[in-house]
């Protein structure tokens, strides 16, 4: 079946309203594009959840900081179109804009959206909030899936839509890893072939940590090893944080939660930013 | 036909999804009880636009300043659920509470909200906006039913509809008047017998108001005239503001803009705050 592309949002909503109507079930996979082996999970998780897949592709620009990469964000439409298309997409919602001039609401989560990615991005999570509430109200999904990779935006999102009641389910998808065990990204671009290969000591911290937290130890520890071997492996690398906080609360921890600590780290190599997280 | 009453917002949601999915349309009026001739008229006005009629009555904490009349509100609910069944309702949603206590999310409008009502009442349509926004989730309507009684609060509804795309018609109800011209509000019976003679000068200032722009009068005139009126016929009402602005948009307006311009009045009598309006 050809995948069908819509631009318009009002088209989208009533699309959206006529699946709904003839009774049929809507999965939805949000993303900004730039389409890696992990969105492509993620529609291949969304596949088996609904009848119709949408994948909304759009790079939004209220999530951007001043000085981040918004222009200069990889947009290779035609590549994710015939990726969507290759995975079993029904939709792709691909607007050209989604904000009036002169749009004044905002959607605001103010505790969860603090600290972590919050605080290397002022305002993100607020440009996140708003245009995930934006999309839920123009795709109308029964569920929507969001990469365990971005943990702090999941939990923001979760917390949204039960506290705007939103009508529909959250899935949480795993990360998808890079052979060496590099969460995907469509930022990975970015890094110098020395950049690559040192940023794989994340996703080695993350394993480290585990023991860890088998072996006894308490989250203080666990982010002093953390720092330390990021430090010894990648010592040009810029810690933004290592924390270790609630999977779904974010509360930070000073004891191990097990099945419940997010171990959360953000790095630089470079101008890069890169996230990594495992709940342990 | 018996009127439905739903206290669980989960019951709610279900029902509206069942409705839907019945290809049936819902039109709903969104309440804090106390229901008025004001509210039966919203409640008619959504018997002509779809299936269901569902009203919503919740006194909502959130948009009560913390020195305002929370605990105080009327909440007369079996009187307002006989006149809702009366008036033809489908459903009444008439939850305990819709806040988690944990809750963290809000929904700001950032322009509208601002001046007027929201002067006098910091955080008031940040609560607004925020349980309506709930509602439309947990209601689904097609058309929501609101009273041109608060201007401002359906100028800001109307915003965040727009901005945050939500799948529903606003529909803005006329204003309802008791026969010497004082619109109505669950709050007139706070007045004293005194106060409540007073306060049909209001009424009568906006009919002043609607000569004086067709005399060719401006914005500033008018509002000078409106208040000397008020100082004249009630000396110990307190003005809170009469201000004349785009009836959309809610910009300050210095030329009359035909059949857009609101001339909008608060003021207080004794410790009851009134408001009042007209498009003209």
């Amino acid at each position: 079946m050809a995948v069908q592309i819509i631009r318009l949002p009002q088209k989208m909503q009533r699309k959206a309203l006529a699946i709904r109507k003839a009774g049929k079930t809507i999965a939805f996979v949000p993303t900004m594009g730039a389409l890696h082996e992990g969105h492509l999970s993620l529609i291949d998780l969304a596949r088996k959840k609904a009848d119709y897949v949408v994948v909304s592709i759009y790079v939004n620009p209220t999530q951007f900081g001043p000085k981040e990469d918004f222009s200069r964000y990889p947009r290779p439409f035609k590549t994710d179109a015939a990726l969507c298309k290759l995975r079993g997409t029904d939709i792709i919602f691909n607007p050209d804009n989604l904000y009036a001039p002169d749009s004044s609401t905002w959607i605001n989560e103010e505790t969860l959206s603090t600290g972590l990615c919050g605080g290397a991005r002022p305002g993100h999570f607020r440009g996140v909030t708003t245009v995930v509430g934006k999309l839920f109200n123009l795709v109308l999904p029964h569920v929507a899936v969001f990469g365990q990779k971005d943990a702090q935006q999941v939990a923001v999102i979760e917390r949204m839509v039960r506290d705007l009641d939103f009508p529909l389910k959250i899935i949480r998808a795993p990360i998808t890893r890079e052979p060496d065990g590099l969460a995907m990204s469509s930022r990975n671009i970015y890094l110098s072939p020395d950049e690559r290969q040192k940023a794989v000591i994340l996703s080695q911290t993350l394993k480290t940590a585990k023991q860890m937290a088998r072996d006894g130890k308490n989250p203080k520890q666990i982010a002093q090893t953390i720092g330390k071997m990021i430090a010894q492996f990648a010592p040009d690398a810029r810690i933004d944080y290592i924390e270790l906080r609630h999977s779904q609360s974010l509360i930070p921890l000073k004891q191990i939660v097990p099945r419940k600590t997010l171990v959360a780290l953000a790095v630089y190599f470079g101008k890069t930013r890169l996230i990594d997280n495992a709940v342990i």
